[in-house]
């Protein structure tokens, strides 16, 4: 293993927080893999670029020689994690859980290494709970503490409603973290108030094993035994350390990347799509990407931009490449780039507008401007349409059943005042 | 059936809150045996007067026909009710609770008619949750309506934990009254919000059969199985009607009445115990007992004392006779009185001292003082003697190991200044 101080500045970049930096480094010291966890909710498989930085660092891990164990919430997400979110949810079935899991499973060994990951389903364990188990749990954390996460705390002061079901997730997401023993869990820092409590119950529970409760023992079992980790009468709850990364912004550059605010790169999009998404981010967002989204010496970079050693675009262009090259290959990267340049190099039109490639001959005004991203919705794309808001080739186009001819040549696609995009054929 | 006036004149004497009386009326006039219910906690399974206040109140729903279920607690007992309470409570084990249970039924026909009382286990239909069940459960109430309970504000407030397990108590206490389709609901007042909760859970549910999730079904059937009650595919989640009675103060007319106080009168005590003990309580407490243990016209009794017509002795004696005899039957308790007279008329010393019967013929001090309640723990008592507050006919006892020898005539105990009580031997 790679001596400590390296291993740390490699996990410390990007980071949000570390909980605590030198008792990271004291686990490092003891020269064995750490048990990193990091768990992920079923109810949203679709992975984008926003996904990968914690998949990244969790490679980070893989690459220094730690156990990475990606875990999938398929119990905890019956509930739905509560979260930053203002209301709520909606429970997930059984069936749509699992169907879920398996996409999500699909998508992570682009970045990943599949053979040093261990993926694991917490319903394995926690449906060893039972009722007994989810009293023991609930009696273990109090109100008073659930209630100083900031999202409870301004919901309860608002009068927003929060069940009791969501006091629930985080002490089941922490028992996570007790049952597979973690040396460090990851997560956004959406995730921090989540992290700490499995950090807590880890402390609450001890390591004596007279005082492990039989469903606990029975959980570890179960998870010792879905790793193929050897039997042990020994526990290790020594308090987990907290990685917390931060949440990348979508290509917009002002919200946090998302599918549904339609401003993502999803890690399965073409490596066009991809390249030219890439190449309309704002210069700020990129150093952002750089720092997040590779392991690209961006502070060098950005004092040669700084210097005017390099242009701003030419290390731009070379973003898109690295990251288009993770998930596609360089031969790809470097078509996507020559297509790119073939096209936008001797047009006036609005810098940086993205190109969509369309494997069509022909296709309605409504799915054109929904494929593109521009509108979240059929009936979105049909009220822009019908309001006048949607062009081509600079001509308004008001009738919402328009069918539109794709060429090579590209026609740009005007949706509003500010979403441009050139449509080719592919 | 009675006429609706007069049953909700029985139904009124001595409670403390109906929620709400129209309801109520309403009720009664659909002419049917309404299904009452009223929950026990396992874990205090030796019945005292304080707890008959609502046994004799479930009596006269009983007497005019109505279908009281006495509902043991057995899968909430696991919890533990936090009502009242201002820490996390130990959780029982199923063991503890089933040897409760059993201690429970034993003691309750002596108020209630066997034959009219259905006796159930929550724990029967409360199996049939699983994690789903306790899951959805939790969503269908909040944090705030929670915290709306004041000593759960308090306890929040004045940083004194409550456990997330505390707020799962009042659900499931809630839930049986869905599942058993309750009408009325009877408790004493600290049991207030626990009643309303139920009553907000059966309109949060409905009764649309289709709104019905699979596990609430599965519970009624056990329900209705239980109590051999016809399989329905209506369901009658109309909100409960709540009634809830006062907490009976001990004998020191100033605590309520309990076991761990040392102030109560328990229903398995001897008669000519129980007869002392009556007459020992206060002109003040004896109207409430009449109200509240009693079907007697207390408001008449009042009045002729107020007017002269009476003595209050006569009406305190009459009280402890109709209360032993409840017990004990006519017989023992003329005879109970008669020995309290032969002993008390004759003498001096403090009016209204309680007999003690011991069936020994020496006993240590510090026991007798224990025995006789005078002090909660036998290291209270030592220290008592210690203390030289212990006297025995008049002269004070200083050593912990002195016996004292019993006989018929009775001696004279004083601990402290104001307890006073004449030791027999039995």
């Amino acid at each position: 293993m790679k001596p400590i101080d390296e291993q740390f500045k490699i996990i410390q970049r990007g980071t949000d927080e570390i909980i605590n930096p030198d008792a990271l480094k004291a686990k490092l010291k003891e020269n064995r893999p750490l048990i990193i966890k990091a768990g992920f909710d079923p109810s949203a498989p679709d992975i984008h670029l926003g996904h990968t930085v914690l998949l990244r660092k969790l490679k980070h891990f893989q690459d220094l020689g730690h156990q990475v164990f990606f875990l999938i919430g398929d119990f905890t997400g019956r509930i739905g994690d509560p979260s930053g979110k203002s209301k709520v949810r909606k429970q997930l079935t059984a069936e749509e859980v699992a169907e879920n899991a398996k996409t999500y499973k699909k998508q992570i060994f682009k970045i990943l290494d599949e053979k040093k990951t261990k993926v694991v389903f917490n319903s394995h364990w926690c449906v060893k709970l039972g009722e007994e188990g989810l009293f023991d749990l609930a009696s273990r954390y109090t109100v008073a503490r659930m209630l100083e996460r900031d999202d409870f705390l301004n919901r309860y002061k608002n009068n927003v409603p929060i069940s009791i079901l969501e006091f629930l997730y985080p002490l089941l997401q922490g028992y996570d973290s007790v049952v597979m023993e973690a040396d460090v869990e990851l997560g956004g820092t959406d995730q921090k108030f989540n992290l700490l409590v499995g950090r807590a119950l880890q402390k609450n529970f001890g390591s004596d094993p007279k005082t492990i409760p039989a469903y606990l023992g029975k959980s570890i079992d179960t998870f010792r035994k879905d790793t193929a980790a050897p039997a042990r009468k020994t526990y290790n709850f020594d308090s987990q350390i907290i990685i917390t990364m931060p949440i990348l912004e979508g290509v917009d550059g002002v919200e946090k990347m998302s599918k549904s605010l339609n401003n993502y790169i999803g890690i399965n999009e073409s490596p066009d799509n991809m390249f030219g998404k890439i190449m309309s981010i704002s210069d700020n967002l990129m150093w952002r990407y750089y720092e997040l989204l590779t392991d690209a010496d961006h502070l060098m970079l950005k004092e040669n931009v700084a210097k005017g050693k390099i242009h701003p675009k030419t290390v731009k262009t070379d973003l898109a490449k690295l990251i288009v090259s993770e998930y596609h290959g360089k031969d790809k990267a470097e078509e996507a780039c020559s297509k790119f340049d073939a096209v936008f190099a001797k047009k006036e039109n609005p810098e940086d507008m993205p190109g969509f490639f369309i494997d069509k001959e022909k296709i309605g005004i409504v799915d054109l401007v929904k494929e593109v991203g521009f509108a979240p919705s059929s009936s979105e794309a049909r009220r822009l349409v019908e309001q006048m808001a949607v062009s081509v080739n600079e001509e308004k186009i008001t009738d919402v059943k328009m069918e539109i001819s794709l060429d090579k040549k590209g026609k740009i696609l005007k949706v509003g005042k500010r979403k441009f995009g050139r449509i080719f054929r592919a």
